[in-house]
Formats: C-alpha cells, sequence, structure tokens
C-alpha cells in the first residue's frame, strides 16, 4: 500500500477497506507515514467524510496503536460516561460517585479543559493533593477496592489519537464529525467497560452547534461502541446556556458536592438524575428510569453518594475536608457582583463566551499547557428564562484582582440577550440515541 | 497571520486575500510553515478551488520566491510556449526555431518527462553534447546572439513552485486547476517574455481529460498572463491519440526535424504552422494567421528554420551532424513492427497507453530521477481513421532487446480500438482562448 493512493481515493469520495485505514494509522505511528500524507488524508476526510464502517476502522486502528484494557474482562458491569464537552458541565464529577454508591463500578479517564471548556481532571485538581495520574497498577487497585476511580486519560492508551489530534488541531480538520467521534471512541473502547453513556452537548457553548450535527455524532459513536459489544447510549443535551450556576473549577466542584447533597440547581440536578438513572437501567441494576432514579435519589439522601466521593478523594490522595467543607477550596480574591443593565427577561446567555470570560479570568487555558486557576470563574445568579430587573445581581464575577474583574464586564455582558416578553427555556436534554 | 487560520478559511469556501496567500507561501518558503499545513492547505485548494484572483496571487507569490528574470525588459518582443505535456507533443523542438527564423526571439525553459509524458529536455539530449544546464549569463548570451535559447528549467526560478509540487506529488494533491495553472504561469512569469503562447492538451494522453477541464485551465492561465502585461494565449488540441508518428527522445527529435524539412505528419505539420502563426501575429510580426504560415512555410521552405535549429544546437554544443542527419541519432537495436489483429479502421489510439508502453521500453521515467533511453519508443505506422487489413504493420516497437519488444505488445495493442464502419478522426485543435 502508499499512502498516496489512499489518500487519493478518500480525496475522490471513494470508499476506504478497513486494510487501507489500519495500514494508515500504524504507519503514521511508527513514523513511516508522514505528518504531511496523514495532513492531506485528514482533510480529505473532512471533505468527504467517512461512513460508520470506515470510521469503526479508524477508531479500532486508533485503539489498538496502544495499550487495551479491556476493563469488561475484569470487571462486569462497568460504566464509563463522556461529555463532548460544555460551560458549566460538572455533571462527571456527581454522577461518578453516584452511580458507583448504587453499585455500579464506574472507571472514568478524563481530559484538561481547552479554549471555553473545562475540563474534568483540572476540577478535581482543585481538591489539595488529589492525584489524577495514576499507574495502571494504581488505577485497577482503586477501581476494585472502591468501585470508582478518577484518572486522567493515560498517555499509553491510543496513542495514535494524541498524535492525529496534535496534526488535526493545526491543520484546522478539527471540524469532522467522523474525527471527533473515532477520536472519542478509540480512548474509551481502550479503556474497554461494558456500559457507556455518552453526551453529547448541542448549541452555542458546544463544538456541535445544531441538533443535526449532534445527532450524526451521536448515532456513529453508538455504532461504533455496540460494533464492539459495548452497550452504547448517548444523549443530546442542551449547551446553549452554561449548565448551572458555576462555571471554573473549584466552583464547579463545589457545585457537584452540591447536587450529592441533594443541593444542586434545577438542570444539573435533573441531568445528573437522568444520566444516572440511564446508566444503572442500561447495566440493569435498574429495572428502569424510574427505578434509577428512585435508587439515585436514596444514594443522595443517605449521604451514600457523598461518601463514595470523599472516599474516592481520600483513596487517590486527596483532602477530605474540601468535601465536606467546600469554603476550603481555593477562593478567588475578588468577588465582583454584575449588575444588570436593564429590566427584562434572559432569553439566552451564550455558553461559549461565558466560557471564554471564564478562560479570561484564569480557569481556562487558550492553548495547551498553559497554568490554570482553579479558584476563578463565574458565578450565574439568573438563567434564561429570569426576569429581572434593572441594577438586580446578574452575575457574580471571581477574580484575581479587581481590574481583571473589572475588564471582563463588558465581554461578559455581551453575552446577554434580552426580552420584554416571558422566555420559555428551552428543553435540557432533545432526545437518545442507543 | 496563522497557518491554521488561512488553511481554515480556505477549507470553509471563504475567498482568501492576496497577502494570505502570499504569506503562507513566504513562510513555507522559509520552513516557518511545515509541510503539513501546507499539505492540508494544498487539500482545501483541491477541495474548493481558488478564484482567479487568488490563483494570480499564489503565481506570484510563488514567482517571486526566487529570481525574476523579466526578459522581456531585455528583448520586446518575446516569446515564449508551453505545453501542458502530451505523448508525441514534439511541437517546441520544430516551433521554437521557426519563430525565431522568422524574427521574433524566443526563450524556451523545459522540463523533463514524467510518466507517460516526454519532456522537451530529454528529447534534446537526444543530441551527442547538447547541453541544457546553463548558468543566467549563456542564457542570456545565447539569446542575444541567436535569437533563441532552449534549456532546463532554471532551479533559481521560482523555488517555491518545485517545493509545493514535490509536496503535492505525495498527498495527492496535483489535480487542482488552480495549482495546475499558478505551478505553469509562475514559472512563466519568472522568465518574463512578452508573448506568451500555451498548448493546453485534452483527452485522455492528457492531464485534462475533458474540454471543460481545459477551457478552464486555459482562462485561468490567460488571466493570470494578462495580470501580469503578458500577452497570452492558449489553444486546446487534441491528444486522445499521440501527436505525430513517433514517441521516444530521438525518434521524436527526428520528428522535428523533418517537420522543419517540411516532410512531417499532417497533425504536426498543422500544429506546428498553427503556433507559430499565432506567435507570430501576437507579436505583431506577422499582419494576420494567413500571414504568419506564409512567414512559416516560407522558413521551411528556404531552409531558414532547419539552419536556426542547427546554429542553437552549435551554440549549446550539440553536435549539429545529428540535424543534418538524423539517422546518427541513437537507434534502437530491435525494430519490431508489429501486425493488426484484425481488419478494420482504427477508432481510437489511447495516447496514455502508448505513453506508459514508451515508459516502460525505456524511453521516460516511472519517477523522479530514472535514466531515460534517447533511442527507444515507438513509430506509429497508422492512426485514428486508417483503414487496415489483417497482418498489415500498425506500429514498430523500438527496444532495447527482442524480449523487451515482444513484452511490450500485448500491452501496446490494449491501446487500439477497432470500428467495421469508417472513423472520422476529430479535429486537432478544438479552440482558442484569448
Amino acid at each position: 500500500m502508499r499512502a498516496v493512493d489512499i489518500i487519493r481515493r478518500k480525496r475522490d469520495g471513494a470508499p476506504l477497506i478497513a486494510e487501507e485505514i489500519r495500514w494508515l494509522v500504524t504507519h503514521f505511528v511508527s513514523g513511516a507515514v508522514p505528518d504531511y500524507q496523514m495532513a492531506a488524508f485528514l482533510m480529505a476526510v473532512v471533505w468527504r467524510g467517512m461512513s460508520a464502517a470506515e470510521t469503526t476502522a479508524l477508531t479500532l486502528a486508533m485503539r489498538d496503536s496502544g495499550a487495551v484494557l479491556e476493563l469488561r474482562q475484569h470487571i462486569d458491569p462497568i460504566a464509563d460516561k463522556h461529555s463532548t464537552g460544555g460551560v458549566g458541565d460538572k455533571v462527571t464529577l456527581a454522577v461518578a460517585p453516584l452511580v458507583a454508591a448504587c453499585g455500579l463500578p464506574m472507571a472514568k479517564m478524563s481530559g484538561r479543559g481547552l479554549a471555553h471548556t473545562g475540563g474534568t481532571i483540572d476540577k478535581l485538581e482543585a481538591i489539595p493533593g488529589f492525584r489524577t495520574e495514576l499507574t495502571q497498577t494504581e488505577f485497577l487497585d482503586i477501581l476494585d477496592h472502591h468501585g470508582l476511580v478518577l484518572a486522567g486519560q493515560s498517555a499509553d492508551l491510543a496513542p495514535a489519537d494524541g498524535k492525529i489530534y496534535a496534526l488535526r488541531d493545526v491543520t484546522a480538520t478539527v471540524e469532522s464529525i467522523p474525527l471527533i467521534a473515532s477520536s472519542i471512541m478509540s480512548k474509551k473502547l481502550a479503556i474497554g467497560c461494558s456500559h457507556l453513556l455518552l453526551d453529547v452537548k448541542v448549541g452555542s457553548g458546544a463544538f456541535m452547534k445544531t441538533l443535526d450535527e449532534a445527532r450524526a455524532l451521536a448515532q456513529l459513536m453508538v455504532t461504533i461502541g455496540r460494533t464492539v459489544g459495548i452497550c452504547t447510549v448517548a444523549i443530546l443535551s442542551a449547551m446553549d446556556q452554561p449548565l448551572g450556576a458555576m462555571v471554573g473549577n473549584a466552583l464547579e466542584l463545589a457545585e457537584a458536592i452540591a447536587m450529592l447533597r441533594g443541593d444542586a440547581p434545577a438542570d444539573v440536578t435533573e441531568l445528573c438524575l437522568h444520566e444516572t438513572a440511564k446508566l444503572l437501567t442500561m447495566a440493569g441494576i435498574a429495572s428502569d428510569e424510574a427505578d434509577g432514579r428512585r435508587r439515585a435519589l436514596a444514594a443522595i439522601t443517605s449521604g451514600r453518594a457523598l461518601a463514595k466521593l470523599m472516599e474516592i478523594v481520600m483513596a487517590q490522595g486527596g483532602d477530605p475536608r474540601v468535601i465536606e467543607d467546600p469554603r476550603l477550596l481555593p477562593t478567588a480574591v475578588v468577588q465582583a457582583p454584575v449588575a444588570a443593565p436593564r429590566d427584562g427577561y434572559i432569553a439566552a446567555i451564550d455558553a461559549e463566551r461565558m466560557g471564554l470570560a471564564a478562560m479570561h479570568l484564569g480557569a481556562g487555558r487558550a492553548k495547551k499547557g498553559d497554568p490554570i486557576d482553579h479558584a476563578t470563574g463565574l458565578h450565574l445568579l439568573c438563567k434564561v428564562g429570569d426576569m429581572i430587573r434593572h441594577g438586580d445581581p446578574l452575575v457574580e464575577v471571581h477574580a484575581r484582582s479587581p481590574e481583571e474583574a473589572a475588564n471582563i464586564i463588558p465581554y461578559l455582558l455581551e453575552a446577554y440577550r434580552w426580552s420584554d416578553e416571558p422566555v420559555q427555556p428551552g428543553p435540557l436534554v432533545y432526545e437518545v440515541a442507543e
């Protein structure tokens, strides 16, 4: 085989066979296929797309480029979840201990945040001492002992994904549904849990801006998961405004803790219960989703869910006192309220702009490797549909200095759209692909 | 500017401004933009195309990546011609001395052949001693003294083109009309003659397979040439069957010499007279094309055209005796006639296949840098439209050994399509873009 022929066939819209895709990935990882041929191939994929069969072949080739854990051969059932990323999305932080507290083991490897979306690992690292870089032995030991583990993405798993993603990032080939699907799923398949719940975010603050795109991505990932025998379900959920009230690392962790105390905003609560019930039902622990919700609520009200989080924090070297008292988490020096500039109903809060505002305050990274401030962020006091009076506190800016807080306010206010008429917020979960 | 943003804009079909294109080319040549970003950009161009303005900007940026001769500031008028390449296309070898003999100076830099098309430089090098690698001083001196110079492409001119072409060759991004146009025109603009005639070949043996593609390429190149003040005309000519009777280096040179003696096949004669008359008219030496044809014929019958070729062969170190007596040119050991396998009319002779057959006999290169055999090739004894009897000699194989000759015959015969009804050959020149 020759790389140029594979590129040409994709360029001309011809279907590739699995052997061609595997050959390309294997030789790219070994260095035999140079970056420039892979870059041309990736742009041809952005152009021509990939069928489900091609995307599955790409995913499997990427999975097989490194270690393959196949956790389900070790513990069954075992759950995994993944969110495509949104602003204020702290659901994983709450759902993981909740699911584990209900008797379904969960192993979660997460990434760091980039640009306007936060990363679960960054949020967990707001806990003093919490270790997310685990050896494979530690990872499995913690999982065995606690039915839960929360780690950073291991570089051993699907290294082809990291190498391809680095190239996509600098060649404008990120925006491709098959490339996004194979990137996510190669890592999920390398972990190899038995039950996988995907949360595909849709809206201004998500990578998928339209329901059609999100549906295509969700269905493609479900097909790939099911092809290798993983019970896979994807929910499509709204990411037009930030999720919940908190945006920022320690702030979001605190909100996840509040969730486990039964004290989170309605949208966070609803999504966490929905996802937990779905996973428990998929794994046969709950008889149906209503039963799953009852089990999740029982784990919250009994304190078992919060106890499970404290247990895993201790197991991974973190200070459990911050879970008991989130006021001990890193706190920003300045907490400046922003007054509403007018009367009216909030018609929209642009999630992407809110995420970028938090990034500018230090809560996120403009580029890979940038340092992060765990304390900064935003506290939304009002959400879409709320009726506001001129001068009411709208949002609280958590900043490192009064200047940084003042500087971000005009940018922040641009995120709000107003209406004189009452506004009905849209649905939180659009649909489920299974 | 950032390369990734320029790639993204092209990927999304947005028009690029000249500054963006120039920035990309300049930084690619300097090494600041890596191969993989240029490769992704090139694939995005294959996908989205380029407007005439974008292609002109790309051409100028490539021209300005190296030395710019601007010959027309030195001698005016001064002619140049370019063929996009075909099988048996020896027209440049005859037209250049013919035009110069009619009083229009001509400076021609040519390339080497690749795959199924021959290169003018390879054909000239069939002349013992003929030097095509000239310094810039030699190039200008010879042009000044003889009104003609025939050289290899200088590496100093448009080096961006060489660097980009090498990348296109291995990333399946050759087939793009704006990239082809800018590659050809960047070198033509760097030479900077006053009058440029382009011969865009159309058909099975050419890069442009359809008249629509060829027309688009021709019009784009004419637009670019005229934008910088070069009087540019493109003719669209047929390349379905090989041009003339000879395919191979010394064989084609001999046919070009025959042309200058007034003794070439009808299609070669017609195309040479057409191109010469067109150039003489463009430059104002002929009052119209009929006058141009009369002048060309007079240069042939008077012997001035052949004398001009001998003069330039001597000036460039070649042995002029081979021009006087082409039987002194390299000759293949084996000259094996191939008998017609049936009665009938020749409906088609696949030029690409004939070119590849000649390549396999040693007359061409499968890849850059391969050695070439000047003696081998094909002598077509019949052309499209001819009525043939079973067993008649169809084509003569000029090979290095009886085995090589025998091996190529089945492949060669596959190039022929037959008809029981009379066949009318198509037009030689489809149209002229000016």
